[in-house]
Order: structure tokens, then sequence, then C-alpha cells
């Protein structure tokens, strides 16, 4: 079998329209857009504003098992499904997040698919892309400088210095820049105190910029944001402060989604990144909504396994955003489920059935916890090339035990044209309308019930437990009101547990929560169990050691 | 007399061109644009290319006597003269440096122009522009990262964490992080050293993009780069890092000069924008290039006033550029030469013909200075609404006495109709062809000498001075091997002296150096003067407060 050219080289060779034809396709005119390059473009407020009254398309949700250093495929798989959407003569659009700058100088692979199903400009949606990430930084670094200036003068809003939760943002690997103290040599540089760096991506604005619906909304969460407190304990707001309108102010292009193209040339919305630990982990609501109005049908996808990104896909962005899935595609792979089942990953490439019987415990806990919510599940085995036809009718059996479609798609191989049958299966059940979307609690659960409900039905957990202070934490919010507010599970993505080694699908384990965090303008609470990282670091050879341009001017060693 | 609507409803009312047009008009085709929108583009490489073979235009430059808060206006007469090149019927363009972002936030006027002589889209090139200093931010901050990791895990540079002195940066008046301390927290989090953050404006990356000729060269320069010493006290190199090539990958879309246009829709390249002080502040050597190329007359300006601005011009970009000016113009107001003969503030409107003609010394100084470079030289007077014949016939007088013209332009009211004497004066003086550009020093002369020579010949001073320390640092630059580097001076923008409220025209002083700094990648020797400051801060009020987006989401309030 000869070897399939690198990610890089096919995106590289990919015959690219030019957007504003991909746009036309939408029925987008050039003045409905606001171009970057020939190949990227922001969907401009004017478009927006007219698309409104129209109706909505179908959304379909790509989520996965529990992540692996295997691998499973959840954007090649989305960017794959949407090709063949398309190919079988729907009019079907996806979208995905934006990725992060920082990492790709560490040894992160590329956020825009792989293999035949990618979005394309490659490198530039994996750099600067449009800006969005950018402007997020500069929004939320504007808002640290205003605090600390405000210190730093008269502090009439008696700000305790001790007590600002607001960071510093960066869309860097930058280990060193997790805790510093600030403020340091005399009297003109302010006062002295210890803060940090957060990786851009974990920045509340890049949440609230997720979940708002509109510039207003926009603006109005960015002034609900608690940055801290006074020294007699009240909430400190953006508002107080007077900076949430120069914010929006740095906010107001990128808000825009932006419209790129996939291999097969049809249209991708890119926009927003949070996190998926303390943050949901989804694109942008308005690239959603925007996607659904110009396609009948919109796959789009959600960070890490199903356990988290789907479960905040459903109880925080469409329970805030209105939205009504349509169906759910749980992707699951053999070296994946394999390794859930005790292969080391040096031995991935053999067949071996037993360990896959066993792992499939975890692709099967995962298609329980989805029937929770109400939409129809597909299974789709995202096919690599060592996979056996022995091993693919092991997890074709444990999805018919379990009353679930399982297909098997080649999309990495073949592009559009290897999901058909997946295509094909999703249009089938989408039309089929059984979809009867629920979330998995209500808003006026108090947010402890909230957590250990999570807990319980969907990681197996016997109980979640915490300490004293935690509990006062828990407490505290409810009494400042943002009880009805979702929770955001900040949790390992590698297991149903808190430890990252329990892999397959542990039960009766307790979650210990070791801190919560209000967002107040995203109107989530996060509640974190275990060690979550909010600022990475580069591994000792970064592949920023490779990175290079080459004679053409071409980007060389990004992945 | 009515009064003159804002610069920022001025900018709001423009009836801009597509800058496809605009680009049309310089024989730019649409293939040869990478758009941001429809009013800026990027002018990109493969158009780059295919104009080295043509002949070179000539270049004006327009500089200033040393600037007080009353304001000169060189950056609308720059835009003034531009306009009415074009209206006299010569295919001119300008080039402009691009603002800083952060500054918007504090206090800053907007830095494109004002009244009816500016580049538009103003918003947008006062904010994100086309995300250049985002990218330069990031291409010093990744630099940044990978020192600290180096440290971090092996060390094999054996990197002294106490002597590396590249900085990070940020672009944002945040005076919290002029000095922190960084790596706190553990083991996990890297050494922890003393450190702080620049303005982006003030990174060596700036000044490298501002002088680097084409991407290999600035890939090269960026190796050069110092960043600090091993512990044995070598010289620890960007190189050595294997970092340049990412860093270059950055910057490869920025690098690109972007192309808006002016009220009259007339073409200007802004790109890049070095501070004045610590670096040599003018904009990009490439869009210079690349205007000279595309028009018979290139206006273009400096940062501050000739002392500094003219002399880095002339002294390191020219030089190192290999560029040719044909002329010089000179700004002068009433009002600064007012405050130079010593009116407060308060009292500028008030005609006060003698004070004025006490403050002419600085406009002497300036004229004097500037006949060291050999070009011919034009003073033009930007008026105000407030002046009166009486104080105009004062400036002419002094340049009569000197034997330089001396013309009235009225742009900041007229546009280029303003300015058409002083084009047409302009034109004379090139097309007369009598410039015979030198530099005010050789490159052999030593480091020492460079400075003292400056700093007699243009500031007025006695002498130099600086202690054993400072007079050691410039032995070892030499021993080094940099000592044909030209020297920056960082010196108050505010007096020839080193004291920012000795206005006018002060000699036989001394001027102290305080540091001397290398910049390897950039090509030059810093010679620091008194107390720079490389992070400004917020004011107690800063402009943050009223910035907002309206309800037809226009950005209101930035100026």
């Amino acid at each position: 079998m000869p070897t399939q050219p690198s990610d890089l080289e096919i995106a590289r060779a990919a015959r690219k329209l030019p957007i504003a034809a991909v746009a036309h396709g939408l029925g987008i005119e050039p003045s409905g857009l606001v171009p970057y390059g020939h190949d990227k473009a922001k969907i401009h407020y004017r478009c927006l504003d007219q698309l409104d009254s129209r109706d909505d398309g179908h959304l379909i949700l790509v989520t996965a098992i529990s992540p692996t250093p295997a691998g499973e495929g959840k954007t090649t798989t989305t960017v794959g499904l949407g090709d063949a959407l398309c190919k079988i003569g729907r009019k079907a659009m996806i979208c995905l997040r934006e990725p992060s700058l920082g990492p790709c100088f560490g040894m992160k692979g590329g956020a825009a698919g792989g293999g035949y199903a990618q979005v394309v400009p490659m490198t530039d949606i994996n750099l600067h892309f449009t800006g969005d990430f950018h402007a997020i930084g500069a929004a939320h670094n504007l808002c640290s400088a205003v605090i600390d200036n405000h210190v730093h003068w008269d502090n009439t809003l008696d700000i305790d210095p001790r007590r600002v939760t607001w960071r510093r943002v960066m869309d860097m690997n930058d280990r060193a820049l997790r805790e510093i103290t600030s403020g340091l040599g005399g009297p003109g540089n302010g006062v002295p105190r210890q803060t940090g760096f957060d990786i851009t991506v974990a920045s509340e604005i890049m949440a609230i910029f997720c979940l708002a619906t509109n510039l207003e909304d926009l603006r109005d969460r960015i002034g609900r944001i608690v940055i801290g407190e006074t020294r007699d304990r009240r909430p400190v707001t953006v508002e107080h402060l007077q900076v949430a309108g120069a914010m929006t102010a740095l906010l107001r292009d990128a808000f825009q989604p932006n419209l790129v193209q996939t291999l097969e040339n049809n249209p991708a919305l890119m926009h927003g990144g949070p996190f998926a630990n303390i943050a949901h982990g989804c694109n942008s609501v308005i690239a959603t909504r925007t996607a659904l109005k110009l396609a009948d049908y919109v796959v789009t996808e959600a960070g890490f396994g199903a356990d988290l990104g789907a479960e905040k896909f459903f109880d925080i962005k469409c329970r805030k955003a209105g939205l009504r899935p349509a169906a759910v595609v749980l992707v699951a792979t053999t070296r994946a489920l394999k390794m859930h089942g005790g292969v080391s990953r040096d031995d991935l490439e053999r067949e071996n059935c037993a360990a896959l019987r066993k792992g499939c415990a975890n692709l099967g806990r995962h298609i329980r916890n989805l029937g929770h919510f109400g939409v129809p599940l597909i299974v789709a085995i995202n096919r690599f090339t060592t996979d056996t036809p022995a091993e693919h009718q092991v997890i074709q059996s444990c999805c018919e035990e379990l009353g679930v479609d399982c297909v098997v798609a080649d999309h990495w191989r073949n592009g559009g044209a290897g999901a058909r049958e997946l295509a094909g299966r999703v249009v089938e059940r989408v039309d089929s309308r059984t979809a009867q979307f629920r979330t998995l609690y209500d808003d006026d659960m108090k947010l402890w019930d909230k957590t250990r409900h999570i807990a319980r039905s969907l990681y197996g957990a016997e109980d979640i437990i915490a300490d004293k202070k935690v509990r006062a934490q828990f407490a505290a919010l409810e009494a400042a009101g943002y009880g009805r507010f979702p929770v955001c599970m900040a949790k390992t993505q590698y297991s149903f547990s808190t430890d990252p080694l329990l892999l397959g699908a542990p039960s009766g384990h307790d979650v210990p929560i070791r801190e919560v965090r209000l967002a107040a303008g995203a109107e989530f609470v996060v509640v974190i169990c275990g060690d979550i990282m909010t600022m990475p670091g580069l591994p000792r050879r970064p592949s920023s050691e490779t990175i290079r341009v080459d004679a053409d001017r071409e980007i060389e060693g990004l992945f």
C-alpha cells in the first residue's frame, strides 16, 4: 500500500476556490464578506443581520470516546462527514474551533483535520489566521492593565490587590509566566502583587466570545465578569472598571465568523476556541447559528471525549443558545479502544480483539451516556490503515448489543467519498426527526447537585467529595445568585475518573473537587477536579526548532 | 469661522475607493494583493519580486522641530504633502509607520494624520490593522518562551539566567509588567528570575522588521540577536536557540507592506513602527523601497524631532538600505515655537511675536543641523487656526536669514489643496537634483566618537560623559567587532539636551550616557542618555473609559 502524503503536503496541494466563490455558493455576495487574503474571510455583520429571518438547518455533533495518545480523529471525522453530506447532495457545512497558536511551537499536531479530510489554508489557520485570538488576548490584557492602573492611582473602587483573580494571557506555551510577581521596581511601576498568565484560549473572554449571541450580549457579558474583590469582599466587575466598551471595540471585527473551505471546496466556519476543561470547548454560538441559517446540515464538534465535550455542548452551549441538535456521531478507533483495553502505545499495530473487546467498555459507557440527551446516535469507526476486519467486527458487535448504528468511515484516506455511508446514516436519522433533545439537568438544581448528577450519571462515580472550603464556595455562589448557572466540569479528559491513567470505564470512584470558579460573564461555574493546566509549557525539543520558511516562502515543519 | 469636524468624523465620512482600485492605480493587479477587508491590503511577495528591476523614485523626508505638547503635525504634513503632490499631477505616495495599539487606550491621539490630511480606515489602522504588531509580539515572545524553556530543561547552552537581557513584549500600556519575577511556583514552572515586559514597538524584532531588506535578511538578523550571556560571559544568540526559523514563520505574512489610502484616495504604505528612542523610528525599508518603485515621489516621516528622527533616518535607515533622499521638509508651528520661546501651554492662542522669535532658535538649530546631510531643505509652517500673519512673518524671516525656503501649508483644513505651494517647492528642489546626501559620520569612526560627534554637531553639546562602567561597555562592543555599527541615540525628544524642560536651543551642555545596549540583529548600538521608558503606563483616567462600540457597530471615543 503506497504511503499517503503528509497532512501538510496534502493541504499544500489543495485546489482551493477563491473564498468569494465559496461564499457565493452560500448565497453570500462580496459585500457580505470581509476578505483576509483570497482564501479566508469573515462574514460581515451586514450579512449576518440579513440571515436572521431564515429557517434553521439541522445540527449534528461529532464527539468521541475518551481520548488517548493513539488519536481519535474528531476534527477529521467532522470534516469528512461534512464533505460526505455534500457529496450525497445535501447542503451541508461544518463548524470548527480555531486552533491556538502557542501549542504549534510545542508538539501539537494540526487542528484543521487530517489526511484528505482537512480545512485549508492549513498553515494560516494554525498560525495567526484572521487575528481573533490576538484580539481576544488584547481585550483580556487591556482589562488586566486597567485593574493594576486603577490600584496604582486612587483605587477608588477599593480593589484588594491580594484578591484580584483576573490574570493576564498570552497565546504561547510559556511555563515561566504561570506564576509571577508584577509591579516590582518602585512606586512608579504600580503595586506589587502575585499573579500570572494563562494561555489565551483559557481566557474567560474566549468563553464569552463563544457564547455571546450578538455584539451587545458580548459587551454585557464582559461587563459582568468578576475580576476580584474589594477589601470588604464585594465583587468587582469589569463594568466597575469602565472598560467593557473598549474591550468590545477590540473584539468587534473578530466577532464575525471566519469562512474557510475543506479540501473538497465545501464551506467551513472556524470561530473561537475555548479550552475544553476550564471552559466549554465549542466553537462560537454566532458561527453555529450562522451555519444553521446557511446550510441544511451543520456538522460541529466539541473538545475532548463525550463525557466532557458533548456534555458541555449540550448542557452549556445548546441550553444557553437554544440549539436543538438532531444527531450525534461518536467517533471511535480500534487503536484508542485497544489502549482502553490495556494495550501499550507500541503494540497498537497488532490485531488484538481481546483487548479491543475489553476497551469497548469505554465506548459502551459513552453510548449509554449520550442516551441521556435524547438525540439519535451513530458510532463512526475512523479507520486507520492498520485496522483489521475482525477488529471492526468487535466494535460493531458492541454497538449492536447496545442497539446503536455503527459505520466504518475512511475519510482520512478518501475524503468525503470515504464517509458516504456515515453521511447516509446521519441523514436518515436526522430526517426521521426522532431527536427529543433534553439537557442532563435543570437550571434550578443546586450547583452541588448538578455536579453530583453529572459525576454519577456520566462518570460512573459513587459521589463527589470536597473539603469544607470548597463546599463553602458552592454555598457562596448559590447565595450570590449564581445557582442557576450550568456547571463546567474541569476534569482530566483521559478517564471517566479523575485519574488520567484509569482507562476503560471505571466506576464507583469518588470525584474530588478541588476548587470552584465563577465565570460570571460566560455564565457558568467551573468545577475543578484535579490538576488543570491553564498555561502549557514547551517540551525539551520544541517544534520551534524545526519550523522555518523555505526558499519559496512556504512554511515548513509546522507538523 | 465654523468649527471643523473631528478627525474621527472626517475619517468616517471619507469616500474610500476599494483598495483594489487604489492598487490598480499603482499598476498592481488583484493577484498582487493580499486583501484585509475592502480597504486594506498587503502587497504580496510575488508583486514585490516583480518590482525589483524598476527605477527608483525620489525620497522626501518630513521631519520636525523639537516636539512640544502643542503639537507639530508631522504625519499630517506627510499626508498633506503626498496629496498635494498628486494634486499637482505628480505620481506620489506616502510611507508611514503603523501606530501602536496600547497607547490608544491611554491618551494618545491618532497616528494616521489629522483634519483633512489623514489616512483611512482610521479606526482599523489604530487598532489591530493587519495584525503586524501582534505577529511581531508573538515572534518576540516565542523567543522568550524558548529561552526559559531551554534553561528549564538541560540548559546545554549554559545560559546564565541572571544575564538574560531579552525580555517579553505586549502591545499595551501596562506599567505593572515593567519589572516582574517569572518562573515562580516550583520546579515545574521553570527557573525564577527577574525580567519584565516592554511595549511591542520597543522590541528589537520591530527594529529588525523595519531594517531587513528581504525575508532571508530578516531571518539572518533575527538569528544574530544576542539574548544574554552564558555563565562564562559568552554571548548567546537566537541562532543558538534554533528558533529564528519559527520566528520568521510568524512574521512571513506581516513582512509584506500594508497599502491604505489618504482621504483623497491617494496610495499610502504603512508598515512597521519602531520606537524613536531605543530604536530608529522609521517605517520599514521594504515599504520605502516598494514605494520608490511604485511612485516618482515618496514622502515619508521619522519619529520625534529632526535631532533624533532625521538623524537616525539618515544615519541608520538610509545608510543601511542605501537610500538617497532628495529633499527634507522641516515642519514647524507657531504654537510649538512659542512654547520653545517660553510661552505656557495655556497662552498659545495669543499672538506673541517676541516669544516666537525667541523660540525660532529651536528651528534655526534644526535647520543648521539638517545642513550636515547635504539634502535640500524646505521649512513648512503647519498652519493652526489661531496663527496670525505677523507670526508667520517671524518664522519666514528666521528662515530667510538662514537661506532656507519657508512655506505656509494648510492641509489640515484643506487637504492636498492646502499644501500645493509646499508641493511645488518640493518638486522644484527635488527636480533640481542638488541633493548630495551624506551621513553624519563614517562606519569606521569609533562608537564613542560617533556619539560625541552627534552630540556636538547636532545637540550643541560640549561633550559626552560616562562613568567607567559605560566606557567599558563601549570598549567591549568595539572589541567584539560591533564598532562599525551606527549608534542609535535614546535621548529625550523634547530638548537638544538631556533635560526635557530645557526648550529652545540649549548649548554647551554635557550629554551623560547612562547605558549602552547592543542590537546585533538590528545592527546598531543604542546609546541611552537619561530615563527612557520602554513600557508606558495608563493615565489616571485612561481613554479606555470612553471607547465603545455604538449601535451601528462603529467605534466611538477612540480620539
